[in-house]
Formats: C-alpha cells, sequence, structure tokens
C-alpha cells in the first residue's frame, strides 16, 4: 500500500462496461484491421474500396465553391465565436431548404449537427426510452447499433431482400413491431445495397409505420447520388402519412465528409413529433453535445446557394461510370453473384459464387479462405486492396465493394480482385 | 382510429426521459432566459458580460497565423476526407505537445476532441459504470452535471472556499469520497472563480486523491490565461503522484471556440489509466462519436508552431487590465463584496452586499429583487446588459462577471450597472 512513501488505496474507477466493444463493429476498426495484414513491402498503392470517402481523389475533389465559402467565412473573423453565440441568437436551426430534405423554405425544424453520425447518435438517444426498441434494416449501415447498444434501446432486424433490389421486407416489419417499437430505419439510396427505393415502395413502407404507429427514420446521407432508373425520393413526402426524422449530411453529395455538417429534418406537417415532444427532445440532447463549427454553419447558405449544377452532374455521371465498370468487371471474373447493379449510394454489395470460392486450396493452410474477413484480410495482404467484409454490414459472406474512387484506382483495385481470385477461387477464370 | 382513410394504431414512441431538463441549467439557456428580457425599444446595443467567448470583440481577434493555417488546410483540398481516413491512418491521436498539456513530444495518450464540451462528454462516459460517483466543485461550470445526470453517475459536491481563494475544501473531498468514488474535477484556471491554485495547493489535492484512490480531471480549458500571482501549474506535472485525465481546448487561449478542437490528455506515467483501461475505453467512446473538422486537425500543427508570444502577450495584458477595471469599478459601487480579484480565465464572482439590495423597493412589486436571476433578467430588461445568476454555476445569490469583452465595452456595461444598482440598492452610491 505504500508507494513513494504515500499510502494509497486501490484505485476505484473502472471503466463504463456499456462501452465494451463499442468500436469493434465500426467500419473504421474493420478498415483498421485489414490494413494491418497490408504487406509493407509491397511497393504498390493500397487501393481503399472500403469505406465511402472518396474526397482524396482529384476527380471527386468538392467544388471550388463550397471551398471559397469556408475560406471567407473564416477570414471574416465573424464567425470564430460559439454558434449559438453568433450576434446572441441561438443558431442551431437553419431557415433554409436544405438540400435532400422536402421542407419548405419556412420550416425551421431543422437541427444543424456535426455530420451524420452526429444526426444518428441524436436521434437515437432522443428515443432510448427504457424498454423501447427499433428496427434496423439487415444489411444496414453499423453505427445504428452501436449506438442503440450504447443508449440501451433494443435493436431488431428486418430483412432487406437481394432478389427484390434489396425492398424492405415489410411482412417481417409487421411481424417485429410492437407496443415498444419507437421507429424503424430505412437508408436510401441504399448503404450499403447501392439500392435505389421508388415511390411505390416508400409509399408502403409509410402506410405500414403508420398502420403500426412506429415513426420513420430516414438516413438520406447519399440523397441524390442516383444514376438508375428511380429517382430520389425524399422520404418526406410521406411525412403527412407517417412522421418522418430525415438525416443528411453535405459529406458525400459535397465528396466534404470531413467537414462535419450535417442534419436532422423533422418532416411532419401533422404535428405528431411536436405534440409528441420529439422536436423538443432532440432540442434538449442538442444543447448537451457540441455543435457544428460556427464558420461552416456559417459557410452554408453560400454554399448551397452557389455550386452550380454542373458540379453534381459531374459527380453523377463519375458514379455512373465507375459503378458500371465495377458491376461488369466483377461480373465477368465468373465467380461473384451480383444480384442488383448499384443505383445509388458509392456501393454494390457482391456475394462470391461459386460458394467453394472459400473452400479452394483447403489442403493447404496459406491458401484456406474460412469468410468474408477472412477473404478481404488475404486480399490486403496479398493485393494491398481493401474491400469491406459484408459481416461488418451485417451480411456474413457477401462483400461490400466502394466504386468511388479515381477510376484509374478502381480499374487498377478490381484487376487486382480477379488476380487473387484468378488464385484462389475454384470457377475463378 | 381511421384518418385519411388509412387505420392507424396511437403513436409508440415517446422521449428518453434521461433528457428531461437536460438544457434548463446549461449557461446557454440562462443566457437566452435573459436575452429574452431585453426590452427592443433600448437603443443601446446588449452588453454580452453573460458568457467566455469574446472572440467577436476586434481586440480578442484570433491571431492571422491561425486564420492562415485553416485555410491553407482548406485550399489545399486534403483534409476533406474523414479524419481517420486521411493517409488511412486513424487519426484521432495527435504525438504534438499540446499546449496546456505537460505532455512530452512522445506520448501519444492525448485524444482530439471537438472541443472541451466533447471532452467532458467523453470522460463522463467512460467512468459512468452503475453505482459510481463522481466529485465536483461548487462553484462549478455546469456542463460536468448536465452530462453526468444523463449517464447516470452520481454527483457530489466539495466547495470551494472564497476566503481561501476559492481553494478546495479537502477535508469536504474525503468526507464525500466512497469506494465507488471515480474521479475529482477541478477547473484551474477557475471556471467561474477567476482563481489560479497554487503549485501547494495541487499538490496536497494531489495527495488527497491518491490516498482516496480516485483520479483528477484537470479541466485546464483556460490553462496559460493567468494576469495574477500564481502562474499556472498544469495538474499533470502530479501524473507520477495520481493519474490525471487533462481537458484542453484551443477555444479559450486562441479565442476560437467555434472552431470546436479540444483535446484529452492522460497523464499517468505509472500507466494506471492504461492499467484500468480507461485509456483504451476512451478510444471507444471516441469511436462511436463524431471527431473534429479534418482540416482543422490538419491545421493544428501549424497554428502551434507559428502563433507567436506576442500573440498570447496581448492577450494576457488585456485580460488583466479589464479584469482590474471590473474589479476596481464594482468595488467602487459598494454594493457587492468580492472576496478575490480574478487571477486567471475570463471570470469574476461577486456578491451583492449590503444583502438588503434584494430587498430594496418590496413596497413597490415593480422594483423588488427576489434573487439572483431576477436580478440578471432586471439588469438586462433595464440595461441591456447580460450578466450570469451565480446559482447557473451553483452559488445562488453571487453573480459571474465575464470581464472579456472590448475594454471600451466593458466600461460602458460597467457604468450600467452602477445605474442599476444605484437605482434598486440601499447602499448603492
Amino acid at each position: 500500500m505504500a508507494e513513494n512513501g504515500m499510502e494509497r488505496k486501490p484505485w476505484r474507477f473502472d471503466f463504463n462496461p456499456k462501452l465494451r466493444d463499442a468500436s469493434s463493429r465500426n467500419i473504421r476498426s474493420t478498415v483498421d484491421l485489414l490494413l494491418s495484414n497490408i504487406d509493407r513491402s509491397d511497393a504498390r498503392p493500397v487501393i481503399p474500396l472500403g469505406h465511402g470517402d472518396p474526397s482524396s481523389f482529384p476527380s471527386f475533389r468538392t467544388t471550388a465553391v463550397a471551398e471559397a465559402a469556408v475560406v471567407s467565412a473564416v477570414r471574416s473573423g465573424e464567425y470564430n465565436c460559439y454558434g449559438g453565440s453568433r450576434n446572441l441568437v441561438p443558431s442551431r436551426r437553419l431557415s433554409l431548404p436544405l438540400p435532400g430534405s422536402p421542407l419548405s423554405a419556412n420550416s425551421d425544424d431543422v437541427f444543424l449537427t456535426m455530420g451524420c453520425l452526429h444526426a444518428i447518435e441524436t436521434v437515437i438517444s432522443v428515443l432510448a426510452r427504457p424498454g423501447a426498441n427499433i428496427l434496423l434494416p439487415r444489411p444496414c449501415y453499423p453505427f445504428y447499433e452501436v449506438r442503440a447498444q450504447f443508449s440501451g434501446i433494443e435493436v431488431r432486424y428486418f430483412d432487406l431482400l437481394p432478389d427484390r433490389g434489396w425492398e424492405i421486407d415489410l411482412d417481417a416489419v409487421e411481424t417485429l413491431a410492437d407496443d415498444r417499437t419507437a421507429a424503424m430505419v430505412i437508408i436510401n439510396p441504399g448503404n450499403p445495397t447501392g439500392s435505389v427505393l421508388s415511390y411505390g415502395h416508400l409509399e408502403k413502407v409509410a402506410e405500414t409505420a403508420r398502420k403500426l404507429g412506429i415513426m420513420i427514420i430516414a438516413d438520406e446521407v447519399y440523397g441524390h447520388l442516383v444514376f438508375g432508373n428511380n429517382p430520389f425520393v425524399p422520404m418526406g413526402v410521406f411525412g403527412s402519412v407517417v412522421p418522418v426524422l430525415t438525416i443528411g449530411s453535405i459529406s458525400k453529395r459535397w465528396a466534404v465528409p470531413g467537414w462535419r455538417l450535417g442534419w436532422i429534418a423533422a418532416c411532419d406537417p401533422n404535428g405528431i413529433l411536436k405534440d409528441a415532444q420529439i422536436v423538443k427532445y432532440t432540442n434538449e440532447y442538442l444543447s448537451i453535445t457540441s455543435e457544428p463549427v460556427t464558420f461552416i454553419q456559417g459557410a452554408i447558405p453560400e454554399i448551397i446557394k452557389n455550386t452550380t449544377q454542373d458540379f453534381f452532374d459531374k459527380m453523377i455521371s463519375l458514379l455512373r461510370q465507375t459503378g458500371s465498370m465495377c458491376y461488369d468487371r466483377v461480373l465477368e471474373m465468373g465467380c461473384f453473384h451480383c444480384r442488383h447493379k448499384a443505383e445509388g449510394s458509392m456501393f454494390m454489395l457482391v456475394r462470391p459464387d461459386p460458394e467453394p470460392l472459400f473452400l479452394k486450396g483447403s489442403s493447404s493452410e496459406m491458401l484456406h479462405i474460412t469468410d468474408d474477413v477472412d477473404f478481404c484480410c488475404k486480399l490486403a495482404k496479398e493485393e494491398s486492396l481493401i474491400i469491406l467484409p459484408g459481416s461488418t454490414v451485417g451480411l456474413p459472406n457477401w462483400l461490400r465493394i466502394t466504386f468511388a474512387v479515381e477510376p484509374s484506382s478502381l480499374e487498377d483495385g478490381l484487376l487486382r480482385l480477379k488476380a487473387f481470385c484468378g488464385r484462389h477461387a475454384k470457377g475463378g477464370k
């Protein structure tokens, strides 16, 4: 007990057990695991097809207009203060019509957040009353489950159906919901599915949620990034059928995820969320967390006003091109099923096929591939190529490929994938 | 049950009751309340002596060096990505020696956060295992209690002693601590006290915490902003006596609270926090929240390297000048006790004296002042002057005055306070 001449008791502190394994199902930690497998003696650059952030590639550089708006806000010196103290008026709320939000200009139920993660954290925290549960899609962006677990709200999964363009299994939703179900989450355009849900399907989703008495959390972080047959339909257009909390951000459409600017929009013309005090408690939660950087809040009106259609068109055209290239080349390899060509977001889900891919070489321990994580670790090691194992997004033995990278890098990456499969797969060409 | 032709159940969702009244004890909501009392027909500008954010005043404008570093990071286009994906290497940790942190350059136990609020949120969340308690000073920056309440960790208060320069009542600390006590919080330089604790007192604090087996959370957000007799002593210098988590940010020293860049530094040469997995779970918590804006992370090395001593000296000199002006003028009014001239941070605590201040005019309902909140509301209404009621920081019937404003505004504000007191106080001159 005596150290340095002073008596002390044993240390009393310990960590919060709710945080146990919190990071382990994050995309970030999976990517870190894959990176730790990279062979440092491989002189080739690492090709990152593992996560949805193309902002470092020249073709995906954000518009000069957005950078100029931020630079101008910094240089003005007017936005060094807390956002809440700017002109001594709280500025959490934005009265602008936001891109990806169906709100009219006079709506004030838009709350700025530090990117989409903070928006998800907020809606989950607000809804996590004791005993409540929330319905999540499978596959899903994993941050929803991570935050639900931390907040103590129970998670129940409904399937997305690969043979129906990743539409929602609405029968499953009806079976799962009970009197403690607060909300269902939809991610459209889909992450990780790359799907874009039709107006007709979204209408059915709204009617189902209404029947069950649950709200919809509409994750539209990839809103407007569509390049197939279905147009992007914001869930908020069904706000009069069922109350919708829409989550959005400038991260993907402007390719600036590092700027940490997102929002929550209450699409609720009947005032149901207001009556249930969900809007009030969203404000309460935001009052006890940090807020977006003030000069980025200050730059937002200029960014929205000055960005030209050209910039958006070029981004869509690029995603259409890389998405098609990715689909065609992967199919040509002859060892993957891909049920659905991506029509939106930045992702494509594929399933190794023939299944014996994972068994080939079982006589040699070096070549034996046991599952999707093992596949991706070996791929990282042998080809310096990062692809996300499906188990990270709730679909074991699938793979999520990001095609939002520089076209030349994508081409290189797909050649490496082909070489890898040629060595490992029975049916590889 | 039938609306719009569709059957629906009653809505199932409800808010998380842990958020009830979460915002009500925030400084922001108190300031909002005071602002709602401003007489809009008063043509004079509102003078904000209520909160610690002088960044909008010309004399407190941050250094051009810091703005240039941010502009350069934005213009480079290299920091639009997630911080974690920059060069595909996680970048939550910073290997630079941080200002206000006693760490050597090779320490990697520094975690960047979205300002100090996020740092507080993180340490409280990590320590909030079921049944734990935490010791907070009274008076205190109120965000600690708000987050503790949300996280379910019990709060116990020890007093700061106004007659001893706001030193900590260490006997009270010993009485309050038990086997479930995780940590004690110290804020030095003091908010709201304006005190700067001596080396000798901090050493006693460290020894007391060690004897009790609790860690110290050292809030040094106002670190280096000292202008009295005591130099600033970072608590981390006692890290070999007791493990210390130091909280810091660039918000105050650089006058850029809107940039949202802070840190948590584990000052723990004996590895006690590492062994207890506090460092690991700090990482886990940060993995499930948003992170600082990437280009600000990218600008930090330049900001630290290029800021000249001149800038810091000018800031200190200005605070010494405004702090002295505030102290002298308030004492001259003859109706306030001020036990301790501010020696650090941006605040001074005063107590109306003679006490009958709050009773004068009781015959007239208009003039009757019932308590500190009422005092500040009437002051806002009559003089367009904002001062923070002490009850917001745990000291009812005291007032917290910020002197970090443009000197001409401070002068004007103190004249208005004098006029107000002259009308209301028995002993007013």
